[in-house]
């Protein structure tokens, strides 16, 4: 007998953005990877591959590729903000736990939604 | 003198599931990579990293690591559907002019756009 998994039509989808992050966190590239890894470990997603980019003048890329899916942060130091996209296809209400880890660990002063792809507050 | 660019503090994301793509493309991995990079190419973004996975069942993900941030898509051959999430700091209404050359590309029926991170229509 195969299994074969069956995704929902449409994924649960979490974007945002995290603002007022310690700047000690926020420039640990490496604490942050391991958050991430942790966190995804703990909502027993599978980590497949992964891509990172330190930018020379500042910011960290992470592209974390799942067999759920994905998940994506982009860090801005000048800013104390991160941006958030964790898109899985396990079915509803599934990136939340994992968004909620996250947010814990990274302790934000303030949360901001994409709302219809925008967020309206840009300073 | 030094230039350093500065992002703006938030980002242009679009998420959207794109429905009812040709079966022949939406199967064809390899063309649908060399859309995107085409894309981003005629668009002046620079690729600076790329993961790719074909799944066994069935479905693929690229995850595009960018100067300018991350495109992301997924397919479900099984719905004719493609995730395609495209998140870019350099400035407003910059993510839309490659979100339509990537749409005009795979030609979908409609495109469902998330609305405070989830899609309504959930079938």
């Amino acid at each position: 007998m195969t299994m074969t998994y069956k995704s929902p039509e449409i994924g649960q989808e979490i974007s945002c953005v995290m603002k007022g992050i310690q700047k000690e966190l926020l420039l640990n590239n490496d604490k942050l990877k391991l958050i991430l890894k942790q966190v995804l470990k703990k909502n027993k997603f599978t980590i497949l591959k992964s891509i990172y980019k330190a930018f020379s003048s500042q910011g960290f890329t992470a592209l974390i590729l799942l067999a759920e899916s994905h998940l994506a942060i982009h860090t801005y130091p000048e800013y104390n903000s991160i941006y958030f996209n964790l898109y899985s296809c396990r079915g509803p209400k599934d990136a939340e736990a994992t968004f909620n880890l996250v947010k814990k660990q990274l302790n934000p002063k303030e949360v901001l939604f994409y709302k219809e792809n925008q967020i309206p507050i840009v300073s």
